[in-house]
């Protein structure tokens, strides 16, 4: 594991989410930059002193040589640091987990990429809530065309935790509001681009262009807050993206809808376990998370009976037992990995150069041809 | 009444709602152009046949003569005769209610708003939401302060029922697809204006720049049936509106966001007794109906106590006998009037002009300069 | 009208209901034992004063010599003066409407019944909730069998306006609470006797025995302001009846749960519109107010689309409307009526009874043997 | 671990909370009678074959002499074996987690508490929602006076999974309806006892007196299936409890409301992430699990931020996590044990004998004068 030491919260879920299954163990890392608390947190987390390593270079050489070296590299640090670690561990060999999003530019996506391509090593991509059983449900529905031609998808997230200037206290928010660690984008890059993963994974198609409008509402703030965007699918639908994280009141509201000629969806990530189903001219239906009434390849993420909460963490690790059974040689080809993540650059870089230019239709695989009348 | 003859949905309404305080009687109509369906509206609903006229025309000049004369003029037909019965009875000294859109063109608003001004008689523009006892009072506490400076404004207002493409049995569906009679926005006009007017009553701001996309989803249909748009507010705020007709399992999805720096809320108008107050870092409060929780001008839309649901019919009936005290004298400066109707008819052809320019920010105003940088 | 006048809440309600269709106009009145009240009141509502009386004698008396003479009765007094009013409208022969509960006692029930029997009027008990039209379909649904055999039936009604003792100046508390007015029964007569009258229409079965606890939980007050019971049906079903009107928090939370072997049903009065049908090893299904959806005898009960909110008014004024139909010979069955009344009566003696007996199981028609091992 | 082989249902649940915190470690079992099954159980749980023993006597002897021996044992069979082997347990010191019904009979409880007493062992009876963060504060609510004197307690867990006969297959059914494994009672053992403890620890009284009725929908069945009982609380309040397992369209609705005179809570299992807080005479408020909003208490039982879900594993984890805690002496006073179980059982033989005689009113702690009028 590199990052997530003493305070992190993203890597206590990343030991929750390997844990519950059985799959992996933490036996080395890189837990912080700071010596001291990184030898403390490994003591904590019970890794052997000999494995608790000054930084990933040191990390790939010491494992390199040991008979029960690590077969994965987990990377839960800011956003300014995935992009050197994946590559030495994808050079390495090793399989790699990484937090999104995946690099500062989409530049340095594609060098990722094309090293991937050249490695043995699996890549996953943590957009966590690909995860949850009711959302890949509503991926297959789709895909099986129980909606029909789409025609609009709605997706928002938005959150409250950054709704005033924060003090220096909140590492959190510190880092993630601060453009030498978080990149060019604050809450797009750090909620917006899950949204903007959800709204792809769910349909199946790809965003070709964005009219986006980024704007900071807090004082003093270096980076975006807040991003409302217009968007069209190469498929014709046509979409919004709202995502937020100075919105009082709002915990955690990750929201997706898509509407197709013959039924619409809705699904929200407070409450996880249950996907609407709108159809034309006929109730609406509450679909739950029962293994019964799902495919065998989505029953795979249930783990416990309809009416039996499951929730963030067990989301979480489904993305890491899948990626266990993908690396084993089971493969889980919806899961989250380096093509997410270079569209996932993509539409940042997007967003912001459309945001730059008054809105214009902005295409993602810098196509200027394909920007047009209403994108 | 004019229009609103059999089979009519929206003039019924009216009945109902004009009925309900026994406040405005039902005395002459011109309830269809068809002669004979005209006169057997009438009689159904218990109109002297000689009160039952051939046009507008005649019924102002029939009535001037009589000295139970009418005293308001309601406008229920289809849009492109809204302008000149507006203007025929306002020209007559008559107050005029009015539905919406209000004109077929923003110079017709303007043309109308002019003899309103030189008219004794009052004008309501029947934004029925506006009548919500909850709406009213989220008016309110925005003027307080209660949300701080609002930072975004999220509405929407989706439907099913033109999801496919109607038979022409449909009265209702036929004239509003059918740019002779409704204009020359669809959805946008239908309900997306609603959306508009709901959004600027709310925030007491208005908006001064909107990119939008309009789109027609159902093959062979002349106007757009969606419509998606960024707006500026006055005040700052930036937000989105989300109109659609072609959305299964939405019946009359009206929504309303507000999000401040203190506090957000939520309404919706399929439950409308209660209004959602998110604070920052504080419970959730849900709101609800009750006369001894708002003010007094707010519970002077409030019939039942807490807990025994009041809807649509009572909100509407609540323009109409807010707007017979405002005709005698207690003035209820709150009512939809002209300045709506203005607004609204820019608001389309803004929203119309920036679709076809490829959703360039566009000014409600015309003031071309004013469009700028995300608007 | 009987009763109603300046201040009184119910009385209010049901002139806005006749009002809504059109179907009747409110001619005399008794309104008030305070003969200045009583002559405000009429000139309030616009009664010609020769047509305010003293009291009912006086009314029918004066009534019965006119040629526009009243057709019906509605009495909306305290509980105690029902009685004597319905009778002496049966008497002479006036259709009569009547607010529950519909006597002081089971008794004086039977001898309405019989009246009733005798005389050309036809009888309204105002069991509001019988009105809503989603609760008409339930019963539809119930009777075609689509839940199955019938296993429980969960019904409550739970507020909160007495949970603290009231001064004397709300008028709508003091009588509630006084037994010389309300009778025995406190919660159990005002509200338990609506939720009792709510499970047998939508169930269409009797209920059979009881076995009840009634309390008080504020201190000095007469009568009960909770009861808690278990319930057999004739059918066999099993029951719980929760009412209460101290209740911090609940408006008027009227709520019915009928659990049937293929199928379950969920309603909430809070939210009228929709209906819950949860069938086994399906999803639920939110059925909403769609006349299209609906048998053509409930869509009789519905004003407007889908979506457009209808509440306590328009099941009031659907009461009123059918009572219309059905004294003009198109015969609605399906309207609480004398019956009702009787069943109402006898369940509130039955549950005092089984209160005092520490809960005894007690048989509603009075025959003891019928009480037994577990109901 | 006792129980919990291939195919067992509550044991995987076990293993995944005891895991989620890595303070459990499964070194040993009994997982089935069966040899061969359990065996493979043993191997696919990575349990070292010589620690895969053939019953809990086996167990315990084997365990006592190695230097690695279990500290704890966790006990998930059917219910007949649970007292047994917990009896076993205590006896050699060991810290106990057993699953609920303690025991077949009160008897067998009192036996197990005076054993305990005599123990170095710590007990944990897994209430699971007694894990749930908000039930823990609803609990802190009760105590610190925040709803007053409490009025009503309305607790029901309901599931359709048991609505049809059963066929052989399904193990989880088989045990529950057989009276040699489940005992005397059927849902009200299986989860009318989990709806009794729920309300016991939220409001921190005992339930003193019941008046039940049980009953049998689905035919062949030897056991209840569904119990409705009135309550008696020692500090005063009424209640009602309502359990079945043959309601369709149920999944797993363990609800709780309890009515205080200053204000109401209400909770429900299926979305445990936020309770209502519904104070007389003001706005409802929803109470969301953030570890800034309860006591430091609570707050042990919160991993995640507001908005990102948690749910029944986590629950579950919070019970381990915290006896773990309790046994090294940072005393867990809240978690459930002995006494809880004591309780249950009696509730479970109260509620019989009131069943069987006719709902009589029955005491729980045996003492017959304390059965009153209306208990």
């Amino acid at each position: 594991m590199v990052g997530g030491g003493q305070g992190a919260f993203i890597g206590a879920v990343h030991r929750m989410a390997l844990r519950l299954d059985d799959r992996f163990e933490l036996l080395a890392g890189v837990f912080s930059s700071q010596p001291e608390r990184n030898r403390q947190s490994a003591r904590e987390l019970h890794v052997a002193p000999e494995r608790c390593y000054a930084d990933v270079a040191a990390l790939i050489e010491g494992e390199a040589v040991r008979e029960d070296a690590i077969e994965a590299l987990i990377i839960v640090t800011p956003n300014h640091l995935h992009f050197d670690a994946a590559l030495e561990g994808l050079k390495a060999g090793l399989h790699v987990v990484c937090e999104k999003p995946m690099t500062l530019t989409a530049a340095e996506a594609e060098r990722l990429k094309a090293a991937a391509a050249r490695s043995a090593g699996h890549f996953l991509l943590t957009h966590t809530y690909a995860g949850y059983p009711m959302i890949q449900h509503a991926r297959e529905l789709v895909a099986k065309g129980e909606l029909g031609a789409l025609r609009h998808v709605q997706v928002e997230y938005v959150q409250e935790w950054l709704s005033v200037a924060q003090n220096d206290d909140n590492r959190q928010a510190a880092w993630r509001t601060d453009p030498t660690k978080a990149g060019a984008a604050g809450c797009l890059g750090d909620i917006g681009v899950h949204a903007f993963q959800l709204a792809q994974f769910v349909t199946g198609q790809k965003v070709a262009r964005v009219s986006a409008s980024l704007s900071t509402a807090v004082a003093g703030r270096a980076l975006d807050d807040s991003v409302q965007a217009l968007l069209r699918f190469q498929g014709g639908a046509s979409g919004m993206l709202w995502a937020s994280q100075c919105a009082p009141g709002f915990e955690n509201e990750l929201t997706l809808r898509i509407v197709g000629e013959k039924a619409s969806l809705s699904w929200a990530q407070e409450h996880p376990n249950e996907l609407w189903l709108k159809p034309l001219d006929a109730p609406s239906q509450r679909l739950t998370r029962r293994s019964d009434a799902v495919s065998e390849a989505v029953a795979r993420s249930i783990r416990l009976p309809g009416g039996h909460p499951e929730g963030y963490i067990e989301s979480f690790a489904n993305l890491y037992r899948a990626f266990a059974d993908d690396v084993q040689g089971d493969g889980q080809a919806w899961l989250p990995g380096i093509e997410d993540g270079v569209d996932g650059m993509r539409f940042i870089e997007a967003a912001i150069a459309s945001s730059a230019g008054d809105g214009v239709w902005t295409a993602l695989d810098g196509d200027e041809r394909k920007g047009g009348r209403n994108g």
